[in-house]
């Protein structure tokens, strides 16, 4: 019998964010949970347990088909959590293992990344599509890659870091201590320094000139006021991440690439110059086949569905 | 019942290979036909047919699993050779339908360097495998990867195209339009145009000035000799083949990339410094984890064996 329903839990840096998810993505018996303040993991866990039992309180366990985790480092082979930097428990944590034991539920894990991904194929941008990229431009970059209709997870779990490409050889000091990582362009943080740098260099006045402390949003805000400065900031990060998707795209050919995130919803600003920049660096036989979209889930729920979407 | 055999069909620029192979890759029936000078494409396909009909006179035909054809630009989702340069058909061949229908075996087609995987992972050395990438370095560059046990075909068939992948921004001049895709630098083409390009350059004593026409052989034989510019070009295109493959691993994270064609034959001189250059670029959760190797596949069957696994 199929079973209707499964568990989405996603688990970030601050809180814990549960909630149950049907078929077609309606979520319902959400609940958030600090992830931070326990007196150790297994109070952690207990506190998850609660969560889980309020909702099989009210929905039948034979209904759930699963739980899905999306953790930051959340290996999908291992079901461990492994090292996270924005984690407080350091280590392996066998959170798939731990879960599963007392629940009696099957639980699957992966990062965050790869759950947004499986999200938009079971209910967003991706449904019905075997082979696509989706990306998240957030204060860093991630990236899930489905090939054949499966996540690319790789050897050891960890594929799809197109965040950690070298974008600009001898480029930007990231802080994976390489140089030149696509993420010290292309996300919130990236297009931060892009500002401060052209600030600092270039003469021209830009109402960027007028913050203190610039975030990604001044320089949207800004951009839609018609900064000039702000549109080529835009326009040079759109540069570096259409040029970094061409190569992507003669790796993989997806028929979409997926954006989500919040520099992906400074949408025309960049969406349509990422276009422009990754066609002119594709190979002739991937030209025009390439469809760049936003995100379907909803921000505020993407997290805790494509958790719930490694479940099914 | 499993069938015990199945027929390769390797079809190059001047000459088609044929072949049945067992599961374990020992080959028998083989045979060798011209692909040029036909009437037409109907009466090569009667060639391979009557090629064909010579293995099934003495292996009943209900033993065979069906052909697999590796071909330059076959597309494994189509069954057609689309306007492949090498061939004197132009347009779209629809060859896989075309034998089909008159066997009576399924066929599956495929390019060479797909087909090259399918082989390493069916007899060579990515048996057990799930996840590697097979790069042939020959006039040309070609690659085939694998996920999840499965090659990765893209939404298109054309996906693997890392030989097209930008090594160098604004680099050297590629046939294909664009400038510095990794092919014009790490084929047996691109090193021919590093060392003209030192020559030229660089004062130097090397042995390589006394050669009227450089050929990539030259330069293997050259290092082997201990000729000092002859090692220093085979370290710059380590360097770039090692660089762009750590970007590949970040995306697909491989367990096994393997090594294929003319200049991977030159061996310690290429996959040693190649492997160093790798480990310096990669992201720290990839590193020591990626084995190289040569291919494990006989050198001339390598073709047959590979197009005969597409059929299992």
């Amino acid at each position: 019998m199929t079973k209707p329903y499964a568990i989405g839990i996603d688990i970030g840096g601050t809180t814990t964010k549960l909630g149950l998810a049907d078929r077609k993505g309606n979520l319902s018996h959400q609940s958030v949970v600090p992830t931070t303040g326990h007196v150790g993991l297994d109070e952690y866990i207990n506190v998850l347990l609660g969560e889980v039992k309020q909702i099989t309180e009210t929905i039948s366990i034979e209904k759930i088909s699963g739980v899905g985790i999306g953790a930051p480092n959340g290996n999908y082979y291992t079901g461990e959590i492994v090292d996270a930097a924005n984690l407080e428990w350091k280590g392996r944590i066998p959170i798939a293992k731990m879960l599963t034991e007392k629940l009696g539920l099957p639980v699957t894990l992966t990062n965050d990344a790869n759950a947004t991904a499986m999200g938009e194929m079971m209910y967003g941008a991706a449904i019905g599509k075997h082979d696509f990229i989706m990306i998240t431009l957030g204060t860093g970059v991630g990236s899930g890659i489905v090939a054949n209709g499966q996540l690319v997870y790789g050897h050891d779990g960890f594929a799809g870091e197109l965040g950690h490409v070298i974008a600009v050889r001898d480029g930007r000091q990231c802080g994976c201590g390489r140089k030149g990582c696509m993420e010290r362009y292309c996300s919130a943080t990236g297009i931060v320094i892009t500002a401060k740098e052209w600030l600092a260099e270039k003469r021209g006045e830009s109402v960027l000139r007028s913050h203190d402390t610039l975030t990604a949003k001044h320089i949207h805000e800004a951009a839609l006021a018609g900064d000039e400065m702000a549109l080529d900031i835009f326009d040079y990060t759109a540069k570096i991440l259409g040029q970094t998707l061409a190569d992507a795209v003669a790796i993989t050919s997806p028929e979409v690439i997926i954006f989500f995130g919040g520099l992906a919803n400074a949408g025309a600003f960049l969406l349509k110059p990422v276009k422009k920049y990754m066609e002119e660096n594709l190979l002739n036989i991937f030209q025009d086949k390439v469809e760049l979209l936003p995100s379907a889930l909803p921000d505020t729920d993407a997290a805790i569905l494509g958790a719930s979407a490694l479940a099914w």
